[in-house]
């Protein structure tokens, strides 16, 4: 199971139809939480998400559409009795707003939060456990901003059920061999692993990148990712205005997911000033056909 | 004009149903905010009312319920150009909050944010303008907190109409009268202020108390108001937790409606443990008749 769900994909202005930032990716089972825009919380609700199997936040700026919702989620938590500690990631500059929700708001609280900085200018893993690996991807914004990059871990190799039959492998051998051992059959002929087995699915793949101007050095990092969410907050024809704020255009983005090789596009973060995305879509699919809308509920699967 | 809208008036723990505390007071034109919960912002916006026109924000207590919303809105007014001051109300214990969101996030604002500190022990006159007075009234809560008094300012009496025709008065005068000028006739006759005009209505007042347990020392300073909110967190059945958490029940609440012989009385701040709070309505209309649940969205005029 590889999942995003869109909570939240309008820019630092509310309007009626758009929140500010946030998404939830679901990773075997693993709730990581990227950004976390005011009314977060009363929005993972409306999605009939568990927020308490949120166990990583990832924060990619001290924007304040992009971290709002912090203080509220934090504080929900310890309301509903978790003991189970929350890790939030961010660039330091989040740190005195994290330091002082902790300070001022959660004395006596019964869970632990954590806070990692994150260095936005260097593409590295900040955080891996046995299902994922996020790593940080430099962005061009007005203050340190990074995206993130989320891949499952490497899934262990398929056994070939006509393999088991023909030597007559057991049961209990059958994760021996996933792991990479070969397999001795009765009459002493040693099966290799390679020939037991079908290499697993690759990894699932996504990358998230908000807010920034069009960065060069992005394709690299991230390519031939499953999924990439790239910030469009204004269409071309708005260009000049999306450089001096440190923001990019659809045409932009579509332009990134091209020269990355990507496979799919999700433009988002869209400015107060269009009613109406549609011609942002537009815009970005006559440059990058597999170009969709982000919109608040929308939900893509990677892998079921 | 005076007029109450309740944009939230659930308790701490988000619903589906209720949003955390937040009111907008309408005096003259002029908009006060009361409480500052999560996601007021766009709650403004649902509600269809102008956020520039808020200028002051009173807050009663430094829980997250009631101030997650101020670092969104005081960031909004910015991004939509606001050049007047914001005044902000509250317990010492919210500055530390309060200076974090102008260090953080407030760098380069082109308007001014003032944080008055509000000594929740004294029941003083915290704010007034020519339009309203408000008034700090000390609660008893898990922490500082205070309730507050809004009291329109007195109008100027009325013009007789027709005193204006006996007397022959001129258009010029009609001000000097209302001030307290007396009149000269024509005939030298001396005519008192008083008999040409007729009494102002008396000045609308509202008291918004949340969260409290029962403070006896309430109802002799809000005596007779117009409007009593009363946090009603709990039912009768729950008065131990209520007293357990510094939370009052809906009986206490109307218990102190009566005792200050308020006009209407208003119950809020419920516990996220009742789906329908129409028993807690009942509980208080055993003791004050006049009771009315609060709910967002819901709006009552004191004066047209």
């Amino acid at each position: 199971m590889f999942n995003v769900k869109i909570l939240g994909c309008g820019s630092a202005l509310p309007t009626s139809h758009h929140l500010p930032s946030a998404q939830v990716v679901e990773v075997r089972g693993k709730l990581l939480l990227l950004d976390c825009g005011e009314g977060v919380q009363l929005q993972l609700r409306h999605q009939h998400l568990n927020l308490m199997r949120i166990g990583h936040v990832f924060i990619t700026h001290a924007h304040g559409d992009h971290c709002f919702g912090l203080p509220g989620l934090i504080s929900t938590f310890s309301l509903l009795g978790r003991k189970t500690p929350l890790h939030v990631f961010a660039p330091a500059t989040l740190q005195p707003f994290f330091d002082c929700i902790i300070d001022s708001f959660c004395v006596g609280m019964q869970y632990e939060v954590t806070f990692t900085p994150v260095d936005p200018e260097r593409c590295e893993v900040v955080c891996e456990t046995s299902s994922f690996r996020v790593s940080s991807l430099p962005l061009r914004h007005r203050v340190p901003c990074c995206g993130y990059l989320i891949e499952e871990q490497p899934s262990l190799p398929h056994i070939r059920p006509e393999m088991i039959a023909e030597y007559d492998i057991p049961h209990w051998a059958i994760n021996n061999i996933k792991a990479g051992a070969d397999w001795t059959a009765a009459n002493g002929e040693v099966i290799s692993h390679e020939r037991l087995t079908r290499p697993a699915e690759p990894p699932c793949r996504y990358a998230y990148c908000t807010d920034t101007m069009p960065n060069p050095d992005l394709p690299a990092w991230i390519e031939g990712v499953d999924l990439l969410y790239h910030e469009a907050t204004y269409a071309e024809a708005d260009a000049s205005k999306a450089t001096l704020v440190g923001h990019s255009t659809a045409t932009q983005a579509a332009e990134i997911a091209r020269a990355a090789y990507v496979r799919r596009l999700l433009i988002g973060h869209f400015s107060a000033r269009y009613d109406d995305e549609t011609p942002l879509l537009h815009e970005a699919q006559a440059i990058f056909p597999a170009t969709e809308l982000a919109d608040e509920g929308l939900e893509v699967t990677l892998r079921v």
